[in-house]
């Protein structure tokens, strides 16, 4: 196996982790010595060991004068395992192979500089773009602070998110709604407007096996929520309230009472102001949110510019109707030259209809 | 070679015609001998011969004790070139493999009961749906007596046609708009709805190499055209434009004298009856249509099922507004279960879009 296989393979057992390794990234390492791989590793969930440090003691003593692919640049810093460049130093390792350097600006490159002073051969930037992609909801909460956000959406091929009676039940296919379970169970966060609960009682939960539910998120600006909600009272996963100074303080220290956090964030024409919300969750280390919201608080979300990816999935169904919603509403641009611009797009068939993954 | 491969390769000189053989299918033949391919046919434009015909020309006095590959059934009766089946058994042929039977039910098998009495082996169902769904358009005609209608739309990934200004230049990229300039090239005929050439002065030609114009359909109840519309007057292609007895008699006259073909059909709702002018397009052995037209007339097509197949381009914009136009306006469906299915979705990257190609 070239460097290219060997790292293949660490980037997989790096993958393996997705969705239990935030807000940390997904890092895997191989450990070769004379041909011959003699420790593999990946960071687990935060808190625990780097992907270098379960390596190496998998290696033992056979880490002395190999070679260490690491998907992501050792860190230099003294974290809760760290610094592993110290680790990688301390047991011999001839040879450092790296995918891609460290995303915080700040840091970037001084693993590197740190191996190098200690007389380590170092390689960088070998699958460095699949690496750096696999971290992309990392790479911007390490540099923004602030959550990577995916907004989801479900129309028919027409663009419409229901008929013109707002009825919904389904859009799409059943393999379609499963997979959106799975992206639930992948994000840290979940997040809708009050109305979504008050007209669906949502439970916003990964209904998959071995689904792990994100923690529910709801922009209630005045505290409309009854506090019969499934998303209060049912206990499958936390929930955190946002809400503006012009909801009633009672009902605040009543949604508390049933072990809801509720944060009263400023306001912005009479909403809840979504700046202070992302910022909220940066500060609570939530590094990724879902947003299952109607096209209102969408176009909110988007005008202002706060989305990272869009995952559409588009069915193969036709409603019609002038009055239908999509799930984009709100005033819109005037001219096509004002269209916000995606920067790529995938698609592909899940069951019955097609998915359609963009970014910015 | 096997039977599939040389049927492969009679299906492959059938579709390089596509666009060519309208009102006729695409139809192709290869001539084996001992192991040696003695013709290869296609058949090339209405009015010349059949795909057989091509091939035993080409064989001459090989076509004696060969094995033919037809894609479709050879006609049995007395047309421009035929019978196909009579010119076979003339010419000594052993073995006939066909991949699909004609698609009329009134004769299909004749063609095949004919070369069995003639004492020939005949073996069908090779690659039958291969060749089934390259002739889809020829299929349907020949069944329904009226074109195959595929609808085209461009929107942004959330949905819309236009801004909510009624902006639309542009929603996608080259690459799609040059991929609709080939689908136009491979339809008989384009329809529009008279506001496209009141708003565009649309030209609806195939603006690429080689490119074949569609005939171009203009809807227009009550003749509000102008005189000077390019359609009218550019001389690209021929256009018809199909009226109601609401129109003015001198104006329909005043475009005649253009060489525009002026249809006076029922009428519905005020508008032109969908069902007439389909019939009409029918009766001159237009097999195939292109709807190139905005969200009313689409929803007067779709709701009346008068379309066969939806061709949607997807960009990687968005644009928003609630009061933004998508391509299936109207009133549409009050429920999910009223939505109308589509049996198929495919899709694929074109350029920066995607193109999602969905059958009733």
């Amino acid at each position: 196996m070239n460097d290219e296989g060997y790292m293949k393979l660490a980037i997989e057992n790096a993958r393996a982790m997705k969705g239990q390794t935030a807000p940390n990234p997904m890092v895997g390492a191989v450990i070769v010595k004379n041909g011959r791989i003699v420790g593999i590793g990946s960071h687990l969930k935060p808190g625990e060991p780097h992907a270098e440090i379960h390596a190496l003691r998998m290696a033992g003593d056979e880490a002395s004068e190999s070679t260490i692919y690491v998907t992501l640049e050792p860190c230099s810093h003294v974290g809760k395992t760290g610094p592993c460049a110290e680790a990688l130093i301390k047991a011999g390792v001839k040879k450092v192979v790296i995918a891609s350097l460290d995303p915080n600006p700040l840091v970037a490159g001084r693993g590197v500089t740190m191996l190098r002073e200690a007389g380590i051969e170092v390689v960088t930037g070998v699958l460095e773009q699949e690496s750096w992609e696999m971290n992309e909801v990392f790479n911007h909460f390490i540099v923004h602070n602030r959550p990577f956000v995916t907004l989801k959406a479900a129309m028919t091929l027409d663009g419409k998110t229901a008929t013109h009676t707002m009825h919904s039940q389904w859009i799409t296919g059943e393999k379609a709604r499963e997979d959106v379970h799975v992206l639930r169970s992948e994000h840290q966060a979940i997040l809708v407007g009050v109305q979504t609960i008050i007209e669906d009682d949502a439970e916003l939960t990964a209904r998959i096996p071995n689904g792990r539910n994100p923690i529910r998120m709801i922009l209630d600006s005045t505290l409309r929520i009854g506090m019969s909600a499934k998303v209060l009272c049912d206990g499958k996963a936390p929930t955190w309230v946002f809400t503006t100074n012009a909801s009633s303080p009672e009902k605040r220290t009543a949604l508390e009472a049933l072990g809801v956090k509720v944060f009263v964030v400023g306001s912005h024409e009479g909403k809840v102001k979504l700046t202070d919300v992302l910022q909220t969750l940066g500060e609570h280390a939530i590094s990724s949110v879902f947003i299952e919201a109607g096209g209102t608080l969408n176009a909110s979300f988007l005008t202002q510019q706060l989305v990272n990816q869009v995952i559409v999935y588009v069915a193969p169904k036709l409603i019609g109707g002038k009055e239908a919603p999509t799930f984009f509403e709100g005033l819109g641009m005037a001219s096509m030259t004002n269209a916000i611009p995606l920067r790529k797009m995938t698609a592909s068939v899940v069951g019955e209809d097609v998915k359609i993954i963009a970014s910015f």
